[in-house]
């Protein structure tokens, strides 16, 4: 987006500036004269020929490159996010520059190790939108808070000046949209004002204003889809063998992965018969006792347990019993600690499966929804941005309609930030063990559709991209 | 099927017999006289007239009943073959009266819970084809050895009896080829002669005389697109985060399981890094270098590990680390005990995932070759069933070239019985770790191909049966 504008004189706002970008530089096109400034940084102090004298400010937009990264853990549609902005800044070349994406997230832009996605071909991109994992690789890494330091943040800018980056598209869950809101705000004391956008995504579905998270409608999906087949498995075993199955999934906080569970169920007594959320606290008797009352009704029990069950006073199912030899507390130990439980209580014989990475990595059993929502909000965050937008979320509106329909909206991250939606109470059954009729609608369009991969040689066909790291600008490293 | 025979009479040669079934009662017309016979049992004396005096007895065979059961731990394709069973059997109407099938396998016989499938629509069995899990019930009841006790064979075949069942489809694996074999010998001593023929299943593939199980290559489907699948989640994750990801997998004894996630490398480097088998003793001294040398050159480590594995003492390595808080060994504990050995040894951050049920219930990403196996060697079992054949499992047959085909054939279950295959030790590599390019020439073409089932609400649409039974016949329970 080239334009020059100025507060004052009329000629020279945006719609009416004409420009042509030739060999790097850039050319405004002035109405009162011919005035060409050649320039390469972002903001520029010029003379304005008619207003000499009154104002002597003009501030030039150049044609600015963008940068994106994907924060946190990555899903089966991050990716499908990576798509969108891609395509869509491909589409936008005569405002975009080079699109970088970060070398393994934020880190990326850090470290100045800065992919230049203009090397990989339309088809290399248009596979991204089947392909699981983080395509340029994803990082844990928390951005001080600006009380303790602002170096992190002065040498993000510093890189994406030195690369001349305008644009920056975050695509993560709620700690990248507080670093997404803090870039926008301090570029803009820093005098390099970044366009920060973020793009949603999280298997959690914790983000507020938006009717879901990109990357929780596939795992939701999987393990729905999981329940149902190991439950045909486990009700085959059950009179002479296997009469529990317990499914671990994740969702640390809020249990809207085990809620998802219960879609497995077509009708009223179908399994999960039990899932145990991470909202209601675990109480060991209860459980116990509709695990058996099950097993007298149906001759077997299926539970989809969240990872993050605990206890009425905070403490974890998984951490309470098991330890290793070596006295580390075993990661994602719920449903081995639930089926001890059984087999002590009830002597039933079990089995426990924990999908750990495979239900957010599961790309072959995706929602056709959430890979559509997941490119969507990818492009939308794009054009967002072109349209002059900063420090904003983009996100999915459900329709008010009685059939599914979505639209895509947006929201400020001043609000967005540290803020974390809960799963209401109103989606769990009265007795704690299962979901409401509302839960059931407003899960059930999130897991709609399949998209499937192409598949080689029997498995996914998930390309590799070529990863060409742009050269460095910058002398200095940074050591985090 | 209703034929007279005689061994010296050319009349009554099969060929020449014309019979018909009129309430409930078969008639034989004779080529010498119209000679009605009328009988319920299987075998009947009768005299030829025209060789009367010199032979005096004459074989009748009615138009027997069909039995079908399955044995030990389901799979994604085992209602591939049942469908296969059911269809055939329905295009031999006039050969073969009714198929049940054992309610939870061959205890149904035992109890005369007999399923009786001419209640299903054609369009439900047409559905099994795309069901996982066994829809009559499947048990691992191990019928007793005869030098022990005889009483269970004698009570299956007084079912069968009951029942005028001539023919016995027995779904399984090692025990079940056994049992089938026994039932074959035994039922013609008996004077009730049998036609029992074993159809395989297995996703341990460790059946002899034939080229795989069906079952197998579903599970090595599901685990080599996991093992991508989540290759691709840790690699994004590994700069910062977790280096480590071990799944483990199925396969007590033999490791074709293990090996099948060998197939998520599209080439020599990709992940999976490691194998775990239980055909190579674990030295953990090895198993650490390996992962640091893999981190140090890849950045991260992707384990596949079956839950068979041992050290050389044959001390699984499940067991050799974890207990619960109740003293209880825990299942399926090879992946947290490795990677619990990692994080002591190397420190590195880990995730482990833990298939199970999911593995062997993932219809959604069956191997098409294997549905299409198991749907052709449960159509064949009728078809030779019908041609007289007895005593004999369905085999596989690979063509031999280049491009994969493969046929039907048999094998005598004399053989079959309690021969265990092995996999070879030129499938793996020298180190023990991977898989050799003669291992990847034999188990890709088993995951080739998909076969999605239809979806319904974001779901696979597996349909349930109306699992009517037949009433009794005997007074008589049983009681194992």
């Amino acid at each position: 987006l080239v334009v020059g504008y100025h507060p004052i004189c009329p000629a020279t706002q945006p719609q009416q500036a004409k420009s042509r970008l030739i060999d790097g530089q850039t050319y405004i096109q002035h109405k009162h004269r011919l005035a060409v400034f050649a320039f390469t940084c972002m903001s520029k102090a010029v003379i304005c020929p008619a207003y000499k004298g009154l104002i002597r400010i003009m501030v030039i937009m150049a044609k600015k490159n963008a940068f994106y990264a994907q924060s946190g853990g990555v899903t089966a549609v991050i990716n499908a996010s990576a798509c969108g902005v891609i395509e869509a800044c491909r589409e936008h070349r005569d405002k975009i520059g080079t699109l970088y994406a970060g070398q393994n997230g934020i880190i990326g832009a850090l470290q100045e190790n800065l992919i230049d996605t203009s090397k990989e071909t339309s088809t290399s991109v248009r596979a991204l939108k089947h392909t699981p994992g983080g395509a340029f690789g994803s990082c844990r890494y928390k951005m001080k808070d600006l009380s303790e330091s602002t170096v992190e943040y002065e040498r993000l800018i510093e890189v994406f000046k030195a690369h001349n980056i305008g644009y920056f598209f975050y695509n993560g869950g709620g700690d990248s949209a507080d670093t997404c809101l803090k870039v926008s705000q301090i570029s803009a004391k820093m005098g390099y004002p970044i366009q920060a956008i973020h793009i949603p995504k999280t298997i959690d579905n914790d983000l507020p204003f938006t009717d879901c998270s990109p990357g929780f409608g596939s795992v939701a999906k999987y393990v729905a889809v999981s329940t149902k087949e190991a439950s045909l498995d486990i009700a085959s075993m059950a009179a002479s063998s296997t009469k529990i199955f317990i499914l671990e999934v994740m969702g640390r906080h809020a249990g809207w992965i085990a809620a998802s569970g219960g879609l497995a169920a077509s009708e009223a007594g179908d399994a999960p018969h039990i899932i145990v959320f991470p909202e209601i606290p675990f109480v060991r008797g209860e459980f116990i006792s509709k695990v058996q009352q099950t097993v007298a009704e149906k001759g077997f029990c299926v539970v989809v347990a969240s990872e993050g069950a605990s206890y009425a006073d905070g403490a974890l199912i998984s951490g309470s019993l098991n330890k290793d030899a070596f006295g580390h507390q075993q990661l994602g130990g719920v449903a081995p600690t639930l089926a001890s439980m059984v087999k002590h209580s009830l002597g039933y014989k079990y089995h426990y499966a924990l999908a750990d990475y495979l239900q957010r990595s599961a790309r072959h059993v995706a929602s056709k929804t959430d890979v559509e929502q997941a490119y969507a909000v990818g492009r939308a965050a794009v054009d967002k941005a072109v349209a002059g937008k900063t420090g904003i979320m983009v996100t999915i509106e459900r329709g008010k309609g009685k059939t599914f329909s979505w639209t895509l909206g947006e929201a400020s991250l001043a609000k967005v930030a540290n803020v974390e939606k809960k799963m209401p109470r109103s989606f769990i059954t009265k007795d704690g063990f299962g979901i409401t009729q509302k839960a059931r609608d407003y899960l059930q369009p999130l897991i709609m559709g399949e998209d499937y991969p192409p598949y080689k040689n029997g498995i996914p066909l998930y390309p590799k991209l070529k990863i060409v790291l742009a050269p460095k600008k910058l002398d200095t490293e940074f050591n985090g």
